[in-house]
């Protein structure tokens, strides 16, 4: 069961935050919901929102602006956390980009993550299952966003499962991790030497193996460092849905960079783009 | 001089960082200033946000949402720090509610605060001054708002200038220090015992000595803790307004606390404010 630790009253509605036993991370998950004020009177749409590295659930609550769109559109905004946490959890104390914060939602395979670290599961059927029962959210009306690590998480979880969200949207997704330095060492860490296992995670190779949604939306900012530095790789993104068929809107915006100060300038129109797809 | 740090691009304007030597405050200063899309192609007015006990120039550019609505209206919002920093200034390592981050914008007279904590001329004056010659600013056209010990500096800075801002508002403002457990042990720590000096710093005693602006806006959590605490003491400004014919408007909000989400969701409603009055 989930425990209610904290709530906020924000834009008319409230932000709360939960903590639960999880099944499949073996140990306590903390994560926030914000209810928009229409959940006080009716079941709403959620839209799930996965941040990126070194982030926790308070991240993009506190930093994206996104609550006021939320309360305007009427939709809940689901902050999971990016891993498992707790004394008990495997952590790499000296790297910010492998263990705790940096669970890069998939399902480990090998010691000493294995036990812990099973976000995809935990954000694609754990999570949506125990929120969908205790609060007011219509079943099964969700779509799902994220940023950096997060935006990653968001397209491979819209790719794996297309009948489970109605659509997706990214910020400077890490589109090829298994072409880039950080994916590369997560996914040997958490999943081991095979590659062929890797590509389940990777949203660019599962295009190119046949995964479709209907749209991708992504935004990039131009000056981003990490873009520079070849970590995220929406060329290779874009190459593969040009080859499969798949449509993708990749806007390019010059001058920002991978904060969360880029975020909140388009997270209106993203949350706008959900809005559109979550109607019943 | 002052020396720019950190650009970042928001809203299609730009979320810049300065250094600068104070004179008043014998130490370098660090301020934030948002420069709306507006700025690029003619000058604006400014938006001054004094923040509360504790935090710096960054925590209301990162949390209060401000950007989105001064884009919107072509205001540069205005972020000081809210104390001296340095090695060489005065602190009190104990406490987070005197010395660095508790500058309470006052102008201390007493050691070993005297040499650096001088907030009230800072920026009130030198602030001003220092950034209406640098920046694309409409020089002498501001307002000023802020929360709690911020909310006391925007309240007596306008009290104190009323000619200097055309309009001022205040989140959960500590509105009668003198009366109250932070502004008693702020006000002898800086101001020393005599509690006429202190009185010159108190929004309350202002208005009840005479001091007038045209209108004070203040929005007020309900659940507000340390309105709970009487620290803020909303209703002693309420009675010298009303004893000396002082136009306020005082919002309760039912349900709301002291934290940045509730900032968030009433800014965009005193940015508009502000921008009624800031109009040439």
């Amino acid at each position: 069961m989930m425990k209610q630790i904290e709530s906020i009253k924000e834009f008319g509605g409230y932000l709360n935050r939960y903590t639960h036993d999880s099944d499949c991370c073996h140990c306590e998950m903390i994560f926030s919901v914000y209810l928009p004020p229409q959940a006080l009177k009716t079941k709403v749409p959620a839209l799930y929102w996965l941040s990126g590295l070194t982030c926790t659930d308070d991240n993009a609550r506190t930093k994206a602006g996104m609550q006021r769109y939320a309360a305007q559109h009427g939709i809940a905004l689901i902050f999971p956390d990016t891993s498992p946490r707790g004394v008990n959890v495997a952590d790499n104390s000296d790297r910010y980009d492998l263990g705790k914060g940096a669970g890069f939602y998939v399902n480990s395979i090998i010691n000493p993550w294995q036990k812990h670290y099973q976000m995809y599961d935990y954000v694609t059927k754990e999570l949506p299952a125990l929120i969908e029962l205790n609060l007011p959210l219509l079943p099964g009306i969700k779509s799902i966003s994220g940023h950096s690590m997060g935006g990653h998480g968001a397209l491979i979880c819209a790719l794996k499962n297309p009948q489970s969200y109605r659509s997706v949207s990214a910020f400077s997704p890490i589109c090829n991790p298994t072409e880039s330095d950080w994916g590369k060492d997560c996914f040997s860490a958490y999943l081991g030497d095979d590659q062929t296992t890797w590509q389940a995670y990777d949203a660019t190779c599962l295009i190119e193996s046949g995964s479709k949604v209907n749209e991708i939306l992504i935004d990039q900012g131009i000056a981003d460092e990490f873009y520079d530095d070849g970590q995220l790789l929406p060329e290779n993104l874009i190459e593969a849905c040009k080859q499969n068929g798949q449509k993708i809107n990749l806007r390019m915006q010059e001058g920002y960079d991978h904060s969360y100060h880029f975020i909140a300038s388009f997270i209106g129109e993203h949350i706008a783009y959900h809005t559109e797809a979550l109607k019943i």
